[in-house]
């Protein structure tokens, strides 16, 4: 048996948050949260039982350590973080809206201690065989930086040379790079991955997929035709397929908007769950939607990144309602 | 005159509370209540103008006497408590949801001082005729231990010798005991009530009546002809009947949530306002059941257990919006 | 170019709240906050970027002075206050409702520095040829004072002898006067106003208008024809005709309500805004409606009593939807 | 038995206070505390278990509301408040220093509902034989207003017609008047007071007298020969003696500084609870201020105005260290 | 190299704390901490950078899952606890005194999960040969309960077969049981440990010793001459001895009274710190007094039971001053 | 008469402080705090009632803007700032320590907007002559950047073309340069110097210099003739000398600690406010130094960076006590 279900490489943030709907020009002092995409996901693994292994190049500060320790409590193996003597903590500020008010996110991520990171500064050890048995990455790293992306690359090498499976988020940021800078960036990632995950809007503008989820998925199959390609639909769910298996379609379950960061992240890692306890060919792919939709309502309820939930509270939402997955056609 | 409209019997907890909705795991604090079924409507009673006097067992520590000054400082009499030199207070934790995520309540009131009550704890001068009109009590008393089950005997009979009128809300607590226990625990206080007040669910589950509101009322009536019967029925308001009337229902006030925990017991409080001092048999039950929805209402509006209006706003609210009780038939 | 594009005169008070829908009640502490409608109409108008002067009388302690650094950190200018040595600054309370609990406003403003301002404590400096463009003023200064209204009746005389144009908003308060000696207090206003601003139903109470808004805007003509009148009509939005002019209505951006208070202050602001902005006749009133309607509803979304907005944000408001102004018949 | 040890009368206010030592200017919320001289005495003697009614007159709002509840929730009994419809409730602000920087007090206390009370809202039934045993009036009663004056004269009068004892603090305040005005105001209070109490910097400036605390209270006991005086001396202790008998001197206990505001209240009550629980002639006065010292050291470790402890907390001090009271001479 | 090199056992409770110096009665909520003595000291040895696992038995509820991950979250392994599904979790209260008023703490312990703990649950594969060098266990866990008593013995059993070696510390609580009971309870953990830990006054109230520290040492060094023993000396520091080597003495670095609760804790944390990894027989005591003293003062300056430091201030610390240990004789 | 008496240039932070002395580890949230040296010291200017104007290059973000405003508030002329539309603002991290535990800072101020302010961004008109009568700059600016120290020395060269006197405090930073480094880098901005501050540590380690204190401030004379030097010396207050005249040495006024973090700065404030109100030169110095040290002391006072007094409190301060400047020899 491998050390860890789930090996995830990224970069986390520390977010600060004025108080409620407060203007930051009028809080008198900020909440404190840890985001980042991967470890959002990690966290929400390691709930659910995984073992995850969270890996990312920090600050060797009180900043840095905190975002480590924070990790760690949740579950998630922090032992393999690359500490850095001089670089900065990416940060990143949020004010929530409300009404026409969007909210509105300021970051402060240039430079930091992850855009620094190194290709050689992966531990060889987390890569041999048995060790981890998937690695799951987002578009934000190959983003942030050169290096980044080179380290991102590498550890897709190093996975798949010790048998690992590989997932591959799109997570396209408007504020790191343009939709051709994310096609070209991300493609020899999504040729790699064994699941492929992207919002319809970005499979729109990046890959310049048009019509309904139905055909939008189909043509992205075109272009990855050995992934597992996932569809996320906002409001209407989500749509996916197995290479040679029919699309299965997943509405969402109803929730609330307190904790829509994250939900996203959340969604990946109930996906991740049903996909590697699920293995069986007929049902794989709606036991990991269900448990993503599952997933990510339950995050909405949760003030925060993280998805702080039970894996019996996921479970119970699980089995209400009528969400069941649909298979298409 | 007596001393005191009412005297209410019971425990009451301390409640701990993560702030919003936040989960008790992310909680940097817990915000302080003071609840308890008898000592809600004691707080609705005192501020609707009427002398209580609210009996309980308390351990002699800073714990115990945050509940009984928080109490007095509501209006409530509570110069009869029982205080304990050694045993625990009761506590419970309420994590709020949002959206998918239920509410969680966490009780922690095993072994309370309260539970440890015993009969001949009662002080015999609160049972002298003319010092009060009227007992209310609760279920949840008779759940929680033998002791206390007795002592609610007790108080009973030296209520009836005193010529105290009495009313009993089964409160049913499926986390103290099972729909069949509570039917026996209950049933003596049921059969010596003026009053006796269930949800249309419990009446359901420990009575096993069934049909439409009207219908599950002469059910009721037909096991307990002696007592005025009050069946609240959720969203549908409720309906009730004095031995030898017809029923009457009423619809509620419209309301938010923010102050859900405790409305049933500000219902209680409105009712037993209404019955205390409207005496004239032909308009005193509907007068109740108004005063009740509107209390209940009043209360859904503000945080914490306890109702903290003021009598004339629960006049206005009253005597606003097409809430009338109705004559059924 | 004016030193000014606005001169407000007026009071501000020191407001309390308890946190959230927390009662005053129970409430361990209470937020600070700086409202007046003059002071809230001057902050929305520095942040669209006017020049704004505003003018009052305040306690020369530490709450006054917080009542003045708090107005110059929105960047309005403060160097004009009156500083008294004795009296006391206005205070009011506001505990936020929820569901059928009314939001409660207990005002404690009697005997304020600004109620004893006298006409020659006016800076004489302020109102010479050149300096302001505009002067705004309130019912609120009439009513609370026979010095203060003397105060505002002066400034219109020196505001007109400088040239400057003028408008003035009834802000009808029930606690301060009655309908009748509103009338009379403001008739001498608004016959010298060159922008009247009203809530329809102010002018239904006070000046005895009915019918429908086109006709009670006509009603309003025939006593204030001098005027560009502009009536607010709460969800309905509001309308207005300048002088010899077809009417224009403008209907509201959808807003939320966390800040409500202070909404129809940031509507002035945006009103005068346009109007200062664009003076073609064709365009003016349209074009002022138009910026009212996006930075009341802007100020919906902010908690406090002032327009904490930037001026690209009102402007995206703004350009977003379907609310332009129509011309009406 | 009467049914109260004491009654008092006087003013309380509701208290604003910048958390920890921030600046009026820099808070953004205020702490909120409930304090007057008489109602803090009051608070005192109710934990120390005697029975206590305090009066005033108080606006029947939210915040005089939350006077009344925050005294009765201290054991103290609310019932003969008097409500007025329309006055305003005394505010003060505490900014506390550090340093150099010195505590500073804003007062907002004129026009308040107390200092509007009249001789004949006194309620008549409290002045009834056997209704009380003790009053306890201060001068700041005196000082605040012409009718709370001849109030506080009213009540002495009632009082001695009753019966009961009466104990007068001087209280001076140079906000509220002169040292001249104080000795007019308080003369015939002090001459008709069964215990006098002064701080010996107030009998310098008020009474002129001089010399050592000896010669002072020697001096006090010429002027007022018919009453126990105890002339309290800041980190000397307290020196007092009752007509006849000889001087006692009691000297502090340790303490911090945290509650500073509302220690010579606290000392108060300890003197009134000895003087009321030990009426040998022989113990009596060193019994008083034995509890006054350990009362007045106590509060200075608790937030807040109020003397907060328990009977146990304070006697166990009292036990503690040399703090023996000595007789002089 | 073994898995761990500490596993400690023990009982670790939520702390409910008002803030700053207020009473429980008037704090309007409680901070959160997470404190046991094993746990505290499992902190400072993983934050030294030692392998922790601590070992407990906690309520499958949100507060138990608390207490696992806050102590995940600083670095101590948490994958052996044994989870109950019915039984409650300890908790304490405490309020922080100031000056003569001291810091109260009130337990709500009993029948907690821990105390409930059967022999028969302890891991077995924990007690492999090579998994873990050392056992550190207190009194409290003998105290609490007989079976956590059997518990903890069965633990030493284990551990010694396994050959690892063995500390305990005597943590006499009062309100547990009698140092007559201590006696007994102790004895035999006391003489199957390698280094055993307790205050003077613990050793004077429970082994009768006496005299100075040197003294005091040597009557226990005379019952279990197997034992390092380690005598805290309160302000004058620690005293220990080896078997068969001199006595060393070591000096309190100076430090504030933030956090004096885990103190203690935290110096048993650098002593077996020091113990472990300076295994000179020549420096072993001094190098592991040294550190305790320097772990004890920097955990006084962090809030909390925690002691949440870095292993280079520590460090730092412990190279500053002149605390160096001293052969004593 | 000028526009401005000061204009000050530099970098102003955003600042984040867990609560009261929680580590960063541990804390919920961060309180904002707006610090700068020189705008620290333009606060102190402007409340002493002088007309400041403070330059600096900011993001326009929400966090630059909350810079602008905050000082603005303060009465600061902030008209002049050049925004920056991409740049990021530089922030810090302030963890106050206890006892052995250091206050620990952690700046990430790299890449700073201020860091890439380029001469050509100078306003020109703020260097029009009779526009303002001083500048003021420090050694920051000259470290943090090439570009901002030839913004610093063209602005020198700016002011010195129109007339201004200028004012240089070396504001030695370990973590921006070496002392070498910062020799070279101030020297011109010294050599060109009015006013020349800087703390005798710096003083030996960047120039040299050595002795006691009147002989390190001769040395400094020999190298800076032409300037009025001023060498503080922490607790034993400051020294100082005008070209040509006696030395004069200023003690200090007694202070918390609470506000030590920017008492350099309002001693700058006080300095110069002595030195441009009093102009003669027989008492020029002594009046400098002495509202230096009390400027300095009160801010001991104040939480935050900015020195938030009155001029009347900092003058009552002046004039108590026995800190006259005493002249040497």
């Amino acid at each position: 048996m491998a050390d860890y279900d789930v090996l995830t490489i990224g970069e986390t943030m520390l977010r600060f948050t004025p108080p409620g709907v407060q203007r930051i020009d009028q809080a008198p002092y900020f909440e404190l949260e840890v985001g980042g995409t991967e470890s959002n996901t990690s966290v929400g693994l390691a709930r659910l039982g995984m073992n995850v292994a969270w890996l990312s190049r920090l600050p060797a500060n009180p900043l840095g350590r905190r975002i480590a320790r924070t990790l760690a409590g949740q579950g998630v193996d922090t032992s393999h973080i690359v500490w850095s003597a001089n670089d900065r903590l990416g940060l990143y500020f949020v004010e929530f809206g409300d009404g026409p008010r969007p909210t509105q996110v300021t970051y402060d991520r240039a430079d930091s201690a992850m855009s620094r990171m190194q290709p050689d500064e992966l531990p060889a050890e987390l890569f041999e065989p048995g060790r981890a048995r998937h690695l799951h990455l987002t578009g934000i790293t190959v983003a942030i930086s050169e290096s980044a992306a080179a380290t991102a690359r590498r550890a897709v090498e190093l996975a798949k040379a010790a048998g690992m499976t590989f997932s591959f988020d799109v997570n396209y940021r408007a504020k790191l790079w343009s939709p051709e800078q994310a096609r070209a960036g991300c493609h020899e990632f999504a040729a790699a991955a064994d699941i492929f995950f992207t919002p319809i809007r970005d499979a729109e503008s990046i890959y310049g997929v048009s019509g309904d989820p139905d055909s939008a998925l189909a043509q992205l199959q075109a272009i990855y035709p050995q992934a597992t390609i996932i569809l996320t639909l906002g409001a209407e769910g989500a749509i996916g397929a197995a290479p040679g298996r029919p699309a299965i379609s997943q509405s969402v379950f109803p929730a609330g908007t307190v904790g829509r960061i994250g939900g996203g992240d959340a969604f990946t890692a109930g996906v991740l769950y049903g996909y590697l306890t699920d293995t069986v060919a007929e049902s794989r792919l709606a036991t990991a939607l269900r448990w993503g939709a599952a997933a990510a309502a339950f995050k909405y309820t949760i003030p925060g990144d993280m998805p702080l939930f039970e894996k019996e509270e996921v479970e119970a939402l699980l089995h209400s309602g009528n969400q069941a997955p649909q298979v298409r056609r």
